[in-house]
């Protein structure tokens, strides 16, 4: 492995104990009962635990939306044409998706990344271009890149966000968008998690009964294909993934290595946070799982990274829209530990008195 | 029933099918697969229902909080002094409580009510005083409250929200606190959904298995000493209910009046909409619940009134604080529908395209 993924993974500490622990007593002396306010404590807890802090706080926020194409989307495994990714790039570009609307709510920034467009679209500002190479190849008949490739994109997403961690960054969520690239999660899915296709491959953007029997099909026949090993994450990466999923997989470590909280989305997210944790199982402390998508496979992902999603809203876009989501919550929870008074400083009688 | 109460009842309209139509229509234009963003879609669609409006919108918010106190709070029924009502009730005015600090995050007013807090706060400035009696009589010796009081209550709800809408209100939170009020509102639950108080339940802000014990016992007293006519709300609200929950209920009712969504929080106001649904079955259409509460009840209320909780975050304070965490996803769905592009004005191809 490169010498910038090892140094990040070498870079990823375990939690704060003692700022973890400040903050719990905190939460046990503020006005309520004692856990009343559920996972709201924990995830409070989780970020004091992440930024080091006994009181931690979100100012500065970003979700990374990572867009590449997919080789394997001429095996008509999505219910769009592989145009639409551009195009989405660019209605991301230009304020209209459902991931700026959210952002803009919340007061996160947006970063746009091609990490393989199929087309150039290097001219419109804004966009970051880390264009690994037009579009995967075709997983079906070889790997979708080689492991050179596949180590460009996790670099590359460990670049970006340690520039935005430059630029101040409390908490970041991942977002992507890549017309087939649900088929590629599932395929990362199945593999490391040992749960055979279909049982993880869902509708994606909106398959029908046969469409989803074909999509499960050229699954398993990338699987048999490649036969990726599933205790080498960058190889499950290269064989069977694509390059806005090893983008994000770089984002996630770059972020937990900078002890900035990681909001995962869904379903292609997820696929992402598998390939990170595999390469570094202390990353798992740093994520908090936004949402439960409407793909089947997303729980099983969930449960192998330990995560339980703070939002189950029948959700299925992407994007980092249920990641997004889920920032406000954690942003709610940071400012209940901060800004609550206690039992002493209000004049309220604890339990039993 | 009063007049007010009468007309208010009366006023509660159907939801508008056409500005539904018109915001389904739109959702499925967005720059998104088809139903994609699942519940974010349906709650835009309700509030276009309930606004009249194909492009709903959320400027203006209130938590309305409810401070009452129970009789019933000195058979040992909470693990806290009864006391603990009015200092809760002056922490919220100081702004030290977590649904200060979440309102203020969310950028909503909160209002905090003193329906029937034993003890004199008046000379508090930001309290409104509505005091029907410094505290509900003991309901396991005769009724919590007389029938006059009950309507008092209802009234005073109305009123309290009907001044706010006139400052401008799009969604109102329902918040309160009372010891001993998880007492009242499981008797509600177990006389209105049918179901035994052992069902219905729980532990409140902190109770064992002996005390849990108790409470459910003294639910059965109060039920076999008042026999609650379940068909008739009013009665069962005066005999096992309380000011807040009265006041709620009024909130809810004049809030549906005027065209404006109500977020429910969790079981104390739960019961509140029980009793505003037994009045007026038309109210329901207006109601979002926030979220899922511990309280076992809770459940059965949710299904009683055909809702779907959008949270379930393992809380159990009250206050409004479940409420006001959804309110944020019902503007982000109204953003969402008002803010993002079309398929055509995005140039983005659309399904099978």
């Amino acid at each position: 492995m490169s010498k910038l993924i090892q140094q990040t993974i070498a870079g990823i500490q375990p939690l704060n104990k003692e700022a973890m622990e400040q903050a719990r007593v905190r939460q046990d002396n503020l006005t309520k009962p004692t856990g009343s306010l559920g996972r709201l404590e924990d995830l409070s807890i989780q970020m004091a635990g992440i930024q080091g802090k006994p009181l931690p706080q979100i100012k500065s926020k970003a979700v990374i939306v990572m867009a590449g194409d997919h080789g394997v989307a001429a095996r008509g495994t999505s219910a769009y044409p592989q145009e639409v990714t551009a195009q989405m790039a660019l209605n991301f570009l230009h304020g209209g998706a459902a991931i700026n609307v959210i952002s803009r709510y919340i007061g996160a920034r947006v970063i746009i990344v091609d990490m393989g467009i199929k087309g150039d679209l290097s001219e419109n500002s804004g966009l970051i271009v880390r264009k690994i190479a037009p579009g995967t190849c075709d997983m079906c008949s070889g790997p979708a890149m080689t492991t050179d490739q596949a180590e460009q994109a996790i670099e590359a997403g460990i670049e970006i966000v340690s520039a935005e961690i430059k630029k101040g960054l409390d908490i970041v969520a991942t977002g992507e968008m890549g017309i087939g690239n649900t088929t590629a999660s599932s395929a990362i899915c199945a593999v490391i998690t040992g749960h055979h296709p279909a049982e993880v491959t869902g509708r994606g953007t909106g398959l029908d009964d046969n469409q989803l029997k074909n999509k499960i099909r050229v699954i398993e026949d990338a699987i048999r294909a490649n036969k990726p090993d599933a205790r080498n994450p960058l190889e499950v990466l290269a064989k069977v993934g694509g390059f806005e999923i090893g983008g994000l997989a770089g984002v996630i470590l770059g972020a937990a290595a900078g002890r900035v909280a990681v909001m995962i989305d869904g379903f292609i997210s997820g696929a992402a946070a598998l390939i990170a944790a595999e390469l570094c199982p202390q990353v798992k402390d740093y994520l908090i799982a936004g949402h439960a998508s409407v793909e089947p496979g997303h729980r099983h992902i969930l449960k192998h990274l330990g995560l339980k999603p703070l939002l189950d809203l029948n959700m299925r876009l992407g994007e980092g829209t249920g990641a997004a989501l889920g920032i406000s919550l954690v942003e709610a929870s940071c400012r209940i530990l901060s800004e609550m008074a206690t039992f002493a400083e209000a004049g309220v009688s604890s339990k039993g008195g």
